[in-house]
């Protein structure tokens, strides 16, 4: 194809960005190498390579080693409210039931922190007092999707398998479940966003793409709080599925 | 103040919109003058006004007759599921259950139209068939928040008061418990993104502002569903809670 001379790597990754947000390079196309790239916008081939990678690091294509790059094909995950929260009683955990056999990767990291005004409400305790937070980043298919802070009395979950990053098989609720406090009414708090600099950095978010930010709080079958997780979703990986019966 | 000679309207406005949104101008405050953003940006009076009625459109301000313009103050309309599926049998209206005494502004069109693939799937009839669509765009305190599609089987409800605008006391849902058809459990799926140019317009949106786009599915005891609803609504105006037991 002929080159446009002189276009600059700027112009080619917002003209490669267009034709994949209107479709003509559909999800799971193979994406031009970077030599065809280099032709058609009359770049060297170093800085068409630098191309590919700007639309990768956006989280428009993946590239997937001796094979080339593919337009990014990505099936929302389905998210069920309160189905996913019941699944620990079979050993499941909950990410599972959201994910079923996808590939899925978990960061986590696990400490004792000062509670937050409004974590020290929900859990009883002073503004400042130490609590357990469990951080995770959540990827699935290589996409990091989800943050998620979890919070507990450390009290509580001292002597639990809670403080571990392995919490074992159904995760903290049955072990929650194990020191007879089981969760078994739960409260989502949701809205939606555009993403702050941190968080679009952590998800890897492309321009335009909001966050839902949700608190969810657990409650045992005494209705004392057990758990509060603070979740940042890539608004564009998900779907929210609520149910009830009234 | 010394004007900043031969700033633009443009200028005055990014300007004056990033004090509103670093808090500079917080909710509820009084905003300068068309005379006084005249002196501090170096324009003249009619260009000033065009600036706050920008802010204005783009939903930063608010401008009280003989008063002034102030910073939109707006408080979350919390949304809870499934309490506010309930309240009809009190009478009550689900969107009173939301916003209790604020002002609340409803535009209803009820009409026939031919079914999309998804809402004749829902209720149990061939895409295109006939369906009785009320259409509803809601405000709250003069503020666009929500536009909502419901869709029923025409042959359902085709004697009730749900093809009038008005519906009665405890809307909808009481007049389908009327005919046998009381709606007893519910799914909400949702996801967020950033709105069409159609409901950008509709709603009145700043930029930036993502909106939720939800669905939900109504069923009576016998498990047919009784009602669609497609929604769409200012994610910055919302806050959802959704509440379960296991």
């Amino acid at each position: 194809m002929p080159g446009k001379r002189g276009a600059s790597a700027a112009v080619a990754v917002d003209a490669l960005r267009q034709r994949i947000i209107d479709g003509t390079y559909a999800p799971g196309d193979r994406m031009p190498s970077a030599t065809l790239i280099s032709e058609e916008f009359g770049i060297d081939r170093g800085t068409a390579a630098r191309v590919l990678a700007q639309l990768r690091e956006a989280g428009y294509i993946i590239t997937k080693p001796s094979s080339g790059s593919y337009v990014r094909s990505f099936e929302r995950i389905v998210r069920s409210f309160p189905h996913r929260l019941t699944v620990w009683r079979e050993g499941e955990a909950i990410q599972d039931a959201d994910t079923g056999k996808r590939a899925r990767m978990v960061e986590v990291t696990v400490g004792e922190v000062p509670a937050s005004e409004s974590i020290a409400s929900s859990l009883g305790v002073a503004p400042g007092d130490p609590v357990l937070r469990r951080s995770r980043r959540f990827a699935v298919e290589q996409r990091p999707v989800q943050l998620a802070d979890s919070f507990y009395l450390i009290d509580m979950v001292r002597a639990t398998p809670i403080v571990y990053t392995d919490t074992g098989p159904g995760g903290v609720y049955a072990r929650l479940a194990e020191i007879g406090r089981a969760p078994v009414r739960f409260t989502e708090r949701l809205h939606a966003r555009m993403p702050y600099p941190a968080e679009r950095t952590a998800l890897e978010l492309p321009g335009g793409t909001p966050v839902i930010a949700i608190v969810r709080t657990a409650f045992d079958a005494e209705d004392r709080c057990v758990e509060v997780t603070e979740m940042i979703i890539d608004a564009s990986a998900y779907e929210l599925e609520y149910h009830a019966e009234v």
